[in-house]
C-alpha cells in the first residue's frame, strides 16, 4: 500500500508542517506525527534531513523528502487517485508551481520581519507585506480556490499565513478585510474545509507565540 | 506541434537563462531569443513577468513561464517524448527537486558574494560556497551525472555555475580541482554534451563581468 510507514517530523506551530498536514488529510492519508523541539533537534531529525536541518520531512517506507512544497508535490504524485493538488495541463501546473514558489519566497520572511521590527523596518515589511497580498488577491480574482474550482497546492502554501492574520495587524496595524478583502473570503472559504480546519492553530497562539519573540529580540 | 512559436527572454551571460537554453536544446526545440538589457527592461518582458520583471522567460504559444527551474520543468512535462529531465518515480522526482532547489537558493548569491566582497564577508561567502560545493560533491558521489546515468534538472541547475569556476579561483584564491575534484570531473563531463558547450560562455567573460561589479561596487 501507497502510505505504509508514513510519518511526519513537524512543529505544531510552523505553517510549513501545515502544508503537509493539509495535504496529507485531503489524500485521506493515515501518518504518524512526531513532535521536534528545534532547541533539542533530534538524531531522527538530523539523519533524516542533514542539508537543511528543518522540519517538515515527511518519511515514507523509510525515506526521507523534505522542503514543504517538494513534499506536497511528492504526496499528489504518490496518491494520485484523490483530490488533485496539482493540475494535470503542462501550463497550469507551471503556473501553480510559480504562484505557490512566490508565496513561498515572500509571505513567511517578510511576514515575520513585519510582526518582530520596529520604526521604519516595520514599516517597509508591512507595505511590502500588503502589496504581496494584493498581488495575491488580483491572481485570485473572483475564482474561489487560487486551483480555480479546485483546492490546490497554491492554496495549501498560504492558507497556513491565516493563523497569522491577527498577528499581521496587531503588530502592523491595519486590517486585512480592508486591504484584501477576497484574500479574507478566501481564507475562510478554505477554512470550511476539514483538511484545513482541523490543521490551522488559533491565531492568537501565533500572535503570542510572535509576541515571545519580540521579548527575545527585545524589541519594544 | 508542441515547439510552434516558441520564445525564450534571455541575457547571454545569465545562469538562470542558460538552464533553459540546456533544457530546450536537450529537447531539440527551436527557439527565437530575444536578449533583454536589464537597464532597460522591453515592454515585452514587463508585460510576461510583471511579478518578478526577471528573464529567463519562456514565451509558449504566447504563453509566459517564469523562474528558470519552473520552465525546465514545464519544458520536459510539454517535450516528454525526449530526453527526460526528471526521473519518472515520485521518490526520484522529489529527491532530483531537492538538489536542484538546493542549487537554486545557495550557489548564486553565495558565489557572487564571495566574487563581489572583500575581507571578512568574502571570507565567510568563500567559505560556505566551498562548503556547498562538497555537499553538491558527497551528492554526486560516482555518478556520471547528478541524475544518475542521466543528465537531469540537477545537473542543468548547477552547470551554468561552470562558467563561474575561473571567477571563483582568481577572487577567492582557493582550487575548484582541489577542494571538489569530482565536481571539476563532472563539469568536464557534461561539457562533452553539445547541449552544454553551446550554452556556457566563456569563463574569462564572467570574470570580466564579476570585475566590473566590484568597480561599480567599489570593492579593491
Amino acid at each position: 500500500m501507497a502510505d505504509k510507514e508514513v510519518m511526519l517530523l513537524d512543529i505544531w506551530i510552523s505553517p510549513f508542517g501545515m502544508r503537509v498536514r493539509i495535504a496529507l488529510a485531503e489524500k485521506g492519508v493515515h501518518y504518524e506525527s512526531k513532535e521536534e523541539d528545534l532547541n533539542n533537534k533530534s538524531p531522527l531529525l538530523l539523519k533524516m534531513n542533514p542539508v537543511h536541518k528543518k522540519i517538515p520531512v515527511l518519511i515514507h517506507n523509510g525515506k526521507p523528502v523534505c522542503e514543504s512544497l517538494n513534499i506536497v508535490q511528492y504526496i499528489d504524485e504518490v496518491w494520485k487517485d484523490k483530490s488533485p493538488l496539482l493540475p494535470s495541463h503542462p501550463y497550469k501546473r507551471a503556473h501553480a508551481r510559480f504562484w505557490a514558489d512566490y508565496v513561498d519566497k515572500k509571505i513567511y520572511s517578510i511576514g515575520r520581519l513585519a510582526c518582530t521590527s520596529t520604526g521604519e523596518v516595520q514599516e517597509g515589511a508591512k507595505k511590502e507585506l500588503i502589496e504581496c497580498f494584493k498581488l495575491l488577491e488580483a491572481e485570485l480574482g473572483d475564482k474561489p480556490y487560487f486551483g480555480d474550482e479546485t483546492f490546490g497546492i497554491v492554496d495549501i502554501a498560504l492558507i497556513p499565513f491565516y493563523c497569522w492574520f491577527y498577528a499581521f495587524e496587531m503588530f502592523c496595524n491595519f486590517s486585512m478585510a480592508v486591504e484584501c478583502p477576497k484574500i479574507v473570503a478566501w481564507a475562510k472559504r478554505c477554512m470550511e474545509k476539514e483538511s484545513v480546519s482541523k490543521t490551522l492553530v488559533d491565531q492568537h497562539k501565533i500572535y503570542d507565540f510572535l509576541m515571545e519573540r519580540r521579548k527575545e529580540y527585545g524589541v519594544e
